[in-house]
């Protein structure tokens, strides 16, 4: 299968066209971005380390009932996905405070809370992907309530398969970011990618941040905490 | 029922122990703030309406079936309630975008809104109350799923009888702020108060602000709408 046209193209990856109307190719790149935006840099291989990543992942969400639109691997930087319109909402879990929740509730990072948390962000670059509620989310006709019902169900599931498998690995899932999409007739779909990009990985062991914060922060070895994840993810597979 | 020492000074309230120690008397102030206390100012009077209004408003409610702190208005400033522990959210309910949530979802003032939408806020000064979501006021253990609950049953309720009886005043009921407190029992009870301060309320012919907004965009005849809302409920009674 041939990319033809780019169809769009995001911070990390571009969406093209294919030769099946019903499918589309995803190109993972190295660009990285932070804070909204406002931070860019690249992290080398980060495109193909990703892909590999995302690929084994959704491999086995799938393998344990959660609907993706991930077909298969076409290449190191290419997957072959289902077509779907994304929901414009990012679902956020947290298993422990970190990052922006850990500052907007004046949390200590690692706060163990009493319930697992998540979380909806309004994909809204202009606005800065706000933080909203399941009532917000149904008010502004981004979702419906009996949709919302669905990706949580999804969400969780996502969580519990990705806590236990991680925890072999000895890394800790901290939090993630998942998004759905729709395909034509309307069916739920896991879509985006999951990734160090989108997830905070701490080794359980050494505590040491194997994930996009070492972007974001600036803590160095970047790409091989990329490398550290694909390493362990594939001695399990 | 005279007042003791003093137990709590807020923005707009000042929270006296009495002889009855399961009771509080609650004094309305002139003082006004906005924007996270950034604005500063006094409204002629406003204690004197607020504690009027909120009276009348929590004796509606209670004949509507929603439990209520109060229990008497003692003279112009003055409330005898119940004593509660404050749970520390803001319950908000917005039945037409308007203030803070038009501007975070960047939507007109007016839109209306595909569902009521409820929020909460955590209720710390130093974090400037952020919005948070269920998940997050149980995960730092500032109430939990029971609660909430039977908070939102509750507050569905308030907002169902509110906007019925403001409408018979050519009164559109935008959106409310609540708090809730719990008796030493552990029973959950409308607490605080319901104004002009806590309610957005626009004229339902003219569209005109007979709220707080006046004084927290500069409009002018800020005692004036206070009065009016006074007026029209005592109209009804």
């Amino acid at each position: 299968m041939e990319k033809l046209e780019m169809m769009y193209e995001g911070k990390a990856k571009q969406i093209y066209r294919c030769a099946d109307e019903d499918k589309v190719i995803v190109h993972y790149k190295d660009s990285a971005t932070a804070f909204n935006g406002e931070k860019k840099g690249e992290i080398e291989d980060k495109g193909v380390l990703n892909n590999a990543i995302t690929s084994a992942i959704f491999k086995l969400l799938e393998e344990n009932g959660v609907k993706t639109h991930f077909i298969k691997k076409l290449n190191d930087r290419d997957q072959l996905c289902k077509k779907v319109e994304i929901i414009p909402l990012e679902v956020i879990v947290r298993n422990v405070a970190a990052g922006s929740m850990a500052k907007r509730l004046g949390l200590e990072e690692g706060y163990k809370l009493k319930t697992t948390v998540f979380e909806l962000s309004y994909k809204d670059d202009s606005l800065g992907d706000p933080l909203i509620n399941d009532h917000h989310a149904v008010g502004i006709g981004a979702t419906t309530f009996e949709e919302l019902d669905e990706i949580y169900k999804m969400t969780a599931k996502v969580n519990e398969v990705l806590k236990d498998f991680f925890a072999k690995q000895n890394i800790s899932l901290i939090d993630f970011k998942i998004e759905f999409g729709k395909t034509a007739d309307g069916e739920v779909l896991l879509a985006d990618e999951i990734s160090p990009d989108t997830c905070r990985f701490w080794d359980s062991i050494t505590g040491e941040k194997l994930d996009k914060d070492r972007f974001r922060r600036d803590l160095g070895d970047v790409k091989a905490a990329y490398v550290e994840i694909l390493n362990r993810i594939s001695e399990e597979k």
